[in-house]
């Protein structure tokens, strides 16, 4: 153990028992502060013991493991099914997800050890440092950060990865010796993120031994999966698998139960160049399991469900706008508590279910049923009559060409348009 | 041929050979009008010389068939993978996309032929005949609209299939008989489109001998095949197959190959339950084999060479605008040309290639290269220092929490936040 | 009275007392209905009475007059000012948003008196007519309505006034024969309205002797008039005069209090060229009094309390879609359920004092106090120290800044930029 | 003089001739720069000789002055007057506007003189420091920046305004020693701000001697006067007052002639606690007299020239963005180009004339006329049939109705809705 100098106060840390936090835990007892290390069990493949047994080895004076599955599956991961939430279209915010539980469950521990301090060992270039960050800020203003990695007496002194394992070596700090892989990754039960490392060239193909989660889909089974997926108000309620009549309510079981499937079938691989909230562009590759079927499964539910008006604007603002928000690490912020106010009255009527079919990486919509009536085949059937009059239809395009109309004549009057010989219509 | 009544004038009939509209030529005759028929061909299966009989058979005094593949690819197709359109985050907008092009044919014809009305045989219930009918009046404001499902003269007259085969056999009209399928189609060389009949059930799975355009994801090959896309300001302008090292440069050309390429993989099936611009919710099937090709490799491509504000400004003003007013049948509009002047200024940068693998249903980025200047591994790399000194985002952070820190300090005044055994973070 | 034909059935009449609404309900009898007249009292000047005992002498079988001012207050009013309503960024709504609570009023009397039917006095041209029969659908979708001014065998038949005073002469109905204004009026308590007749002419200065409620700012007080507001979450609570220290704290009395002031000062007079609805341009005058200082009030203090984030995400969502939604009639719709379920989330910390000064059509904001704690002067302040280190602000800028460079330096790759004596900046 | 330390390069320093950036002028060349003074002339009231005579004497190597008045009124103000640019609904962006054409002189100037730094006297609190340094890294990315107020060398040094003055004193620069006033101020042709000092308390009512631009609206003349506007394509075009006829049709003397007519009555003024980019409230205090004109007046013509829906697009999206967008500083950016392509887009049809009365603060619109065509009495009219038919709306409501009613029903269905005794309609 490092000798510690003037007594500082009491940090709690970020701790992955890896060797960078490990590092820093000894680096911040170096500095004079006690250290509570803290992990989250957010369904992450992790020994939970082993990395308790070495932060109290590194010196930690406490050790958190706080479970916090549950409330990142229904607090988080939901509300995001719910409004259909996607980041540049593509990445489904399988980080940004985590770290608001992660940050809360570590002030929660911050408040009950009376740590001044919070410490990460997250890099100065990452969106998961602002994400830590605000969030720790939102919920104690006054809590004090320390981010070695943006520390140039830290990051000067420990520039590389052999200055790291030598200070761990010299201060008896075991460190498995396996290769390092040639990227990172960030592993919950949502999904794992690969980014750096090889992988920094976006044009370099991401090797078939990198996906970790799901199998690929060409080595996925031949034969097609189905499964039902109902949603009570948006939220998927029950899963039943026809083919051997199992179901599964639970919403935690739900998501883990998507997942086993969603890798089975190859689901859920995401390869992308996205921007950072710091305003740098990084290549990211993801793997979504159950997230990518749920997608799919909502937004086909609201097509039966939703009202068309109300969907428009769900899209136009709540999913664009809480997309970035949870991206970009403003969770605990009034802006998230504004933009998710809307949520609950956007779902109240999406209640069915949706029949999928799994196979080779598709996710295949069979059919969907609901008995919210707003689908009614009377109206909008082409082969009979019913709903309304067909006339009706010619006032509402006669009214709703009045405008058109007169944008026409205009550009007729401009010789821009109209039935005439010489210059028929506005070709731009 | 039926004996015309009083001389009424002289229509443009958008004319499809079919049971329906031959009839619809019948009887506008009957009525008193001349009737010139018209053909788009925009890249449908057709036995157009078939139908120019036909049309000339039923009396028309015209027949005019006019290629419009070319102005819809570069015209109508191009512009919406510039900015994804896409309808309800599912439709690719293939029928909507057509019918400006096909709109404005029949417009020119019937300049040409002096026509004061234009006819067509859409129901009253669906988008088609708005689509058709604003373009008609955007185009030419003066026109007049026959639309014979609407006129309860006709509508009550013909009220199922047999009224129409009668009518058509009474004036010597051949007609196939062919059992009609359980459905209807709309076909073009974007999609095609596949509603009504046994669709109407949303649960009713579609049968897999009803897509045409695509091998099932089931049947497809199972050996993937790569393809390289490089665009241009947003706008594909060479496909390469490595394999063989084909190159297709002709924007018609690359659309074309694309779509048997898709087709050969089982990429581009669509089921949605969507909401027609008349406020009924419908069923549709789709098939858009090259432009779901497109659309992944347009949107990747802007994830490495396009600036992030632009990119979030574009999707939730231009995309989501651009989408409703293709969709709504409002393409000859001011507000299309508004939201329509700003996607170049988007598309500057958009240059650089997209390799793809296709196997079995799906659309697989394996890499992407351009020479933007955007990305920049030196500031996103996580493993090494460069671009830009990591207090600086320390300072970043700082103030990007003023707003966060202000708001977190109000909910501890108010019991709801803060470092304090009692009440440590607010949760909703 | 008229001899009636066969029963039809029983209708209820949106009944003013007029010469219009009042043929409307002989003819209706006439036609084979019985009618119900009904009045909503919602602040206009109006002899209710004397209304009451025309109808019945017209022949309607019941009279309902219903007193729907603090619903109008409450319910409707108050939540626009929450949201800073406003149509075409001039219209503050004022029969936008009586016309939800009268057709409520409409309906809740149906009930009672067992009527299937629904009409009104509204012409065809209108946004009224559609307010009404949205709001009637989306509270009763299977009520019918008869809107006699856009069925051919009324408005043929009484095509001009005269018409309209022979039938009601005829029928033994007294008509005031006092000169006709050269416009029309609608009025509660919320604000009149002029338009049509001369004000067709957009280029028509209103005459003085028009505007009804308030004082011309030219004839106002020279001496100008002080009066504090109070807020709590973004509704006003508390009227205060400094000059006699009278206060006002109920909802309704605040309004009227409001009212009051602002006609004396010349405050709220409007005129416009807006969008109907039905897409075409109509010239409208308003006088919208305590609308307008509410209006300036509320946002001022949002200036002083509410977040920067908070406020630009409710400006660009929930203001604009409610106005338009509210406008064009859709209260009682899924969207304005949507909409309206974020506006308390934006107002939670809307609490505090706008000081104003009333002078000659000016609403002054002299000052705003307010215990929420978002504004802190320390932080602000451009004279001292304080809140954060001016460094962060650096790294602040180096930040943000990032992408700003890489698109500098694209520029100046492609000679559009840069700092050499050739081409030094993008000048478009 | 100073003496100069090393020699660390050449920089372009922004000089007002005022205490401070004299002050800095001194301390960079003692820090071993050589410096060159600049001036821009954007309207604001300066004694410009004796700045440069002080710049020259404090050591200045150059001394530029450029008159920007034309770009800053053509580039920067007539199109935000174009499209209404607005901050927080009150601020008209004065500042902000002038910020860009500063910049560019700046950068301009520095690539002649060969300067490699850029300095500037803002604070570290504000936004200019914001706005001057993005736009230089958006002009020449490679610039570097010396932001004294933020270096705590500088500000640690200089901790009040008594270490300024003696140092100015110790290095022989005179100081002017009138008494500061309680704020600081900054003007250019668009406006003057005032802001810090005893504005910072946001209940303080700025004194009457504080508005320099415009007379009280109390002092205001009594007799209102009348001024013409012309725009063509959204831009004012020309100027006239009937009352003696006079004619402005320069872009610049238009503007400056509205700055004086709006001056005599009392016209522009503002006061606002808005949000800087930095994420704290603060209080300004504006004079903005012909922008105020000019948006009543340009808002009114588009009532009448502009179509409904890109109107309301152009409001939702370009509005609202470029206006953050200018505030925050981002004019030299991707996503201001983006923006501002569609400006011209919607201005093709805001051809016409607006006639305006100014009467002691109030801008009052008499009337407007225009040869567009978009608005036509025959539509709108309550009084006359014409321009469709009545029964057209009937078709409108009906279809427009579909959604409503199903939501309705389901309400029924519920419980919520429908005309029943029991639950008549959905009372939230």
């Amino acid at each position: 153990m490092v000798a510690s100098g003037e007594k500082k106060g009491k940090v709690i840390l970020a701790y992955s028992g890896g060797l960078d936090t490990s590092c820093i835990l000894l680096w911040l007892i170096e500095q004079g502060y006690e250290v509570v290390a803290y992990m989250a069990d957010v369904g992450q493949e992790e020994d939970f013991e082993a990395a308790r047994a070495k932060a109290l080895k590194c010196g930690a004076v406490g050790f958190h493991l706080a479970d916090l599955k549950r409330e990142f599956v229904e607090e988080l991961i939901y509300p995001a099914v719910q409004c259909n939430a996607i980041y540049e279209n593509v990445y489904l915010l399988g980080t940004s997800l985590a770290r608001p539980v992660i940050a809360r469950g570590m002030i929660e521990a911050a408040v009950k050890e009376g740590c001044d301090y919070v410490s990460h060992g997250c890099t100065g270039k990452g969106n998961d440092q602002v994400r830590f960050e605000l969030a720790f800020y939102g919920l104690a203003p006054n809590i004090k950060v320390i981010a070695p990695w943006r520390l140039p007496e830290f990051y000067e002194r420990f520039a590389g990865r052999s200055a790291l394992l030598e200070y761990a070596a010299k201060n008896g700090i075991p460190v498995t010796q396996t290769a390092a892989k040639p990227w990172s990754t960030d592993e919950n039960l949502f999904h794992i993120s690969y980014e750096a490392g090889i992988l920094e060239d976006p044009n370099q193909t991401p090797p078939d031994d990198m996906w970790k989660l799901t199998t690929s889909p060409q080595k996925a089974p031949e034969t097609p999966e189905q499964v039902h997926i109902e949603f009570s108000k948006g939220l998927p309620v029950k899963v039943t698998f026809p083919a051997d009549k199992k179901e599964v309510t639970d919403a935690v079981d739900i998501f883990l139960t998507l997942n086993a499937l969603a890798r089975r079938h190859g689901v859920g691989r995401i390869d992308i160049v996205e921007n950072r909230f710091i305003g740098v562009k990084s290549r990211g590759c993801y793997e979504s399991p159950a997230a990518t079927i749920l997608r799919v499964a909502h937004m086909d539910l609201e097509g039966l469900t939703l009202d068309r008006n109300v969907r428009a604007l769900r899209d136009q603002f709540i999913t664009t706008q809480l997309s970035q928000i949870l991206y970009n690490g403003f969770f605990f912020s009034p802006e998230r508590e504004f933009v998710t106010a809307a949520i609950p009255a956007s779902q109240k009527t999406v209640n069915g279910l949706v029949r999928l079919k799994l196979y080779k990486g598709n996710v295949i919509v069979e059919g969907r049923d609901a008995d919210e009536g707003l689908y009614d085949a009377k109206f909008s059937s082409m082969d009979e009559m019913g709903g309304f009059e067909p006339t009706a239809t010619s006032g509402f395009i006669e009214i709703s060409s009045i405008r058109i109309k007169a944008w026409g004549r205009q550009n007729v009057k401009r010789g821009q348009g109209g039935v005439s010989p010489k210059d028929v219509y506005h070709r731009e």
